[in-house]
């Protein structure tokens, strides 16, 4: 029987991870074998340069990061277990925790699956991921690869004009491909977006390859209005069609909002089921900043252990 | 005009600065100049040892850390005043911020002020503070010359408790020195120490001062209903006594706790002032670690960049 088991393997994972192990609650971390998609270290191993967490002034590479990170685990007593959990049973205390065929027994869970942005499976979009492509504009927008370039950003809802708004402030011009004749985005985002003199509108306009060279150079835009196709040169194309929770596994025994994420409760990491606790982005769709999910992580094991008693 | 002033200079402070300085925002920090007796940099510049924060798999130094941070700031844009802010004005927008002789206006604000934790002021207490002498259990209880030592506790609150009960995982022995006859802490909390073998609590208890060779090695301990003083050994003193936050500049302009602390909304950094916003420990009594408190300041400045819209 086990005191904690956490899943997943991020900022947040770990930060669970280094607080719990220092308070003597012999953790097992699942950090994934390629769950989701993504490494063990979660979304931080699919980027280059990460400038904006504390304590690194000239940024670090996020694979290096999670690097340390899961060596400060290691140091600080989590076992970890490189497995895929694949469905929790928590329907009574203690719960249990499935991973291919063993079954674990644990009086408390952290769960810290993250989420995985949304891709467009696009020719070209492996090549140039993170040579151009991003997924965060938040995270990249501020990297000298996108100072002054015209800039690209696909989707139409809130976040995406929230996305493109923030990229003006770097780039000489930003294009918003918007699949639709019309935003998802509520009034007021669509009125920042119509008065941001250095965003243009590209309705009915869907992205069907990136070009380059090394890095991204052009997108072949698809007019679906017209029914043809064009080049366009951009310096930067940034993703903002959504991100997945990993939550499925979940299998509604957790309260979910309508999008998948974990439901917590204000100022926690308390999840809908006693002994239960979500950190990081699985539970968070405003923030998802590698430090604001270490921050909620540390939280958890810090709740974990108060509920141990 | 500014459009953003952070006040404040740990880990909050300086995350916040990063995002903003990224952001474009062009904020100015005041860094404080022994504010509340603590340099710039904050609380982990009094201690040596940081092991909990993630990325730094071998630990370090709480002083090296904050240098990073700052000149992370910097590298983001951050302008650093080495000035401690006297008070502000936060009845109409755009607020005053008041250092010395200057005043300075700006559309929005960053407290991130944090908190201080208490001394006694006994003898020996400079000459062993972090060399035996802490502040704070979480973070270094797990040290290694505190393992399988006898370890006292000051205070009879909850929070002296949760560290005692902490502390027993490590040490050999807790004393907790309770100044009355009784705990002030809530009935759950003092059957725990009562139910924790390793605790015994030694009541009417006051501490006079520390000795040591180079750590900590005994305290001159007063009994206050015997009117006598006696030696103990021990190898580590916490302090339980609580914390003061930073919040006296701000003349009750902002919604306090009832112990000081600026009351944010559930979730986020606003207070009860738009444009205002709080992270760190100024605002947090409940986890007050180095990497919550940077996590709070990443939201700050992200909640700063939509409220300027
Ligand atoms: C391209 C890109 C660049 C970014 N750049 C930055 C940046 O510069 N700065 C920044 O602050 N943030 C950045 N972010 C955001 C940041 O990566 C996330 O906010 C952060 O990683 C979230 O941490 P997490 O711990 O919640 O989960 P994640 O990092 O998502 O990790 C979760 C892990 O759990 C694993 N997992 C999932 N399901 C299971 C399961 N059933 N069993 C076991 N394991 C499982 C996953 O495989 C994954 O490894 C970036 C994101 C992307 C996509
Ligand atoms: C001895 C000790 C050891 C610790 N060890 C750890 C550890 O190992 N790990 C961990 O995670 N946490 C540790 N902590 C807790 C950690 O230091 C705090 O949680 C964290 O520093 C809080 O950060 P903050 O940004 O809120 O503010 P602080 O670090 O408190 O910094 C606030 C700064 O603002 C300045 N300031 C105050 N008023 C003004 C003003 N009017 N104008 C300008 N500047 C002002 C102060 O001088 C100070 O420099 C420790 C704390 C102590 C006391």
């Amino acid at each position: 029987m086990e005191n904690l088991i956490i899943i997943g393997s991020g900022p947040a994972g770990h930060t669970a991870g280094i607080y719990a192990g220092r308070a003597m609650l012999a953790p097992i971390m699942f950090e994934g074998n390629m769950a989701g998609g993504v490494s063990a270290g979660g979304q931080l191993t699919t980027t280059n340069e990460v400038e904006n967490f504390p304590g690194f002034p000239n940024g670090i590479n996020g694979t290096e990061l999670m690097e340390k990170m899961r060596e400060q685990s290691l140091n600080s007593g989590v076992k970890i277990e490189t497995k895929t959990v694949d469905k929790v049973d928590l329907s009574s205390s203690p719960f249990a925790v499935y991973v291919g065929d063993d079954v674990y027994k644990t009086k408390s869970l952290i769960i810290s699956t993250g989420a995985i942005a949304k891709r467009l499976g696009i020719k070209g979009e492996s090549e140039f991921w993170q040579k151009g492509i991003s997924a965060c504009a938040i995270c990249d927008g501020a990297l000298p690869i996108f100072r002054n370039k015209v800039l690209g950003v696909v989707g139409g809802g809130d976040s995406a004009i929230e996305e493109a708004d923030h990229l003006s402030k770097y780039a000489s011009k930003v294009y918003m491909f918007v699949r639709r004749d019309e935003f998802r985005a509520s009034k007021v985002m669509q009125q920042r977006a119509f008065d941001n003199e250095k965003i243009e509108i590209l309705w009915n306009t869907e992205i069907k390859e990136a070009k380059g060279e090394n890095v991204i150079k052009s997108v072949v835009v698809y007019d679906n209005k017209n029914d043809r196709d064009y080049d366009l040169e951009i310096g930067g194309l940034f993703y903002a069609i959504g991100h997945t929770p990993n939550t499925k596994f979940l299998d509604g025994q957790i309260e979910l909002d309508q999008d998948g994420y974990i439901i917590t409760k204000s100022g926690t990491t308390q999840t809908s089921v006693p002994g239960v606790f979500a950190a990081g982005d699985v539970q968070d769709k405003k923030f998802r900043q590698a430090i604001t999910s270490a921050g909620t992580g540390c939280m958890a094991s810090m709740e974990v252990e108060k509920y141990l008693k």
